[in-house]
């Protein structure tokens, strides 16, 4: 049972870390390599988040792969996880996230700790992260609710990779990552000041979704 | 019974929602991030496409994922849907693809009504059109009548994200898309008067496809 | 009888058409998109190319989807076909082919007949050809060994993606192809007397690659 | 037994050569084709190593498919085998790797024999040679562990690809691939000098892997 306890929160720091050196990494890699082309930037660092999405879910999905508050949450809410269990966990991910984006910082001879200075504001990137979310949750728990767990990794990659065109906001769609996004002047950025109504629609978001997916799929389905 | 109608509805309204939000957004992302170079632009909307294909039909997939009149005809035509469930279907991924397009103008910050201005016409993209729905038709019912309906998500998202390339029209290979995507004057949009005949188009396609599906795949064969 | 040999020279006849449509009208719309970077119109032309592999294979695997004299040969030596079969097969590759690079020239508004004038041609060249088709067979018929058929549209359309890239042919790897590209002037086209050379390295790589193939996979083995 | 040997011996040879034809053939087609923008040059190497990872771990997995003495060493310190195999595979793998980069030179036209002049080196690339190769070892061992070896080709081609993003390294992350990657001065390449401590890395962050496996896999998992 502690064993278990364990490597659930070892994982999730693991694949939290892994996912933030992903995001801001390769933002810093594409912002070095391709100057003149900001689209070519962010095809750069949405093709490697697919990536490193698709290897996390993968590594870390029979023992905890949620990487992001949102999920842990509706995880709850729907009834996957104990109410106990989510405090601990999300404390493990915002660590992992800071530890990840200050790795990333270092691999990349940058001073290890900066704060951002991209602003990411206004309703409609506000708009943006409550749909990013809800398309999020509704890829997880669809397939959860479905037995088509073993898809996860790919399909939250696809969507993820392509959210981060289709929305305006780049879709951050997920608290932790939000805060440790604040830890890297670089590409994948964001201003500590507009973290917090980033969380609140992604909060917001978690809460439409939990209820589609309720409707949706009140019963386990078979695929 | 009811239930389950107001699910198939709310799944096709959600997920042709979602498949014009990447559609346009992603469009309008690329536009702007990359003015220079509009194959990167045309890379960047048909890689974002594939994804959110990737992500709907997986989500929904388990509960009703045409999103496009086309297939929810094919559909009837080849006896996996009864003729009474068309034209509601219809009717909600026309809303949900145009409520899409709405959604995507208001996130990037732009007027929520626009007509596009940008014609698409002639003999060349008509013929692009035929091409691109019969190819798209072919996908999803030779994976449905050989059991391999797992699939369908993936296949569907690497076919579309090709055709943007190898049809002349970019493949829009869906009415309810064409229609939808006269709301935006951006990347991805079309001119209301150019939509009447790719729809004809895909139309002809539709019966043609259906003709070669029901010779090829008479009988359910497994894999 | 009659109805299955209908079916599978019908279905290589709409696979090797396809497969065409998607080399050539991604080489057309990429060299007319993206002018000033020839290496974003591989990347255009190979990422689609992967797509519509990924497509025919799915939608015609189940009855034939060879698309390629060298995998239609390959079938026979290495006790997957008969004898009879290949000569119509091959012919109908042919003629699809040519009937699909005829159609992406027509649907890009270009003479529906022309004659490529890039010469391809040397020895490095006629090296990558051995080693493109090596790697496309073992592909295929590790798969089919290994009783792992389902994965054969995802690995030849990721093989054939890469290998546009890493062999300096970029990979024809198909006499049929190396025919029908012939028929158009444009990105991906090549001059008639650039072809013998090819499909003779190619069948070279063939029988390499039937001897390697016996070797590493002489008894069937299960996954 | 003798037989099943040289099988191993065989896949590790030709896989690793094809791995390094797929790794500096691209690069050195990516950096022909596309002089003006390195962050371009690095997504089609990424784009294409990629694809080449599916599929030679696709072709040789029910065989031998390491192509890593890193993952060897990890597979007898895991239990997967015997010690007596690691050097023939680690010679056969070296070997192989070498032969690929003098195919790629060969087949891009360029001396059959060369050394880098590209220094590699310093203090975060080394950490981020560690980061890379835990990631890669996370991968192959929890699929291996928890019966998901079918996903392995998919998972390590997307995580390498993004590997070659978010590390400053761009990921060797084996040290096959390093010594191998010394024997062309194209895009690729590594200098001779910066390879021992590039493959010191690589075995410190097995040894880290190896621990954390064990930690978060001690008993197998059912999926």
């Amino acid at each position: 049972m502690l064993l278990t306890r364990s490597r659930v929160l070892l994982s999730e720091f693991i694949g939290t870390m892994f996912l933030l050196i992903g995001v801001m990494g390769s933002g810093i890699m594409a912002e070095r390599l391709s100057p003149s082309d900001s689209g070519l930037q962010l095809l750069q660092n949405a093709a490697a988040t697919t990536g490193v999405l698709i290897a996390i879910i993968s590594i870390f999905g029979t023992i905890s792969a949620d990487f992001n508050p949102a999920v842990t949450v509706a995880s709850w809410l729907l009834g996957y996880r104990q109410r106990s269990e989510i405090i601990p966990i999300v404390i493990v991910q915002i660590i992992g996230g800071c530890v990840g984006t200050v790795l990333a910082n270092i691999m990349f001879d940058l001073d290890w700790f900066q704060l951002s200075e991209k602003t990411r504001s206004g309703a409609n990137l506000w708009l943006a992260e409550v749909v990013a979310t809800v398309g999020l949750l509704l890829v997880v728990f669809s397939l959860l609710r479905t037995k088509r767990s073993n898809h996860i990794p790919y399909v939250v990659g696809a969507y993820i990779g392509a959210a981060y065109y289709f929305t305006s906001s780049t879709s951050f769609a997920n608290p932790s990552v939000s805060v440790a996004r604040m830890l890297s002047d670089t590409f994948a950025g964001i201003k500590p000041s507009s973290v917090p109504m980033f969380i609140l629609m992604q909060i917001f978001g978690l809460f439409l979704a939990a209820w589609v997916i309720r409707f949706l799929f009140s019963k386990p389905l078979v695929d």
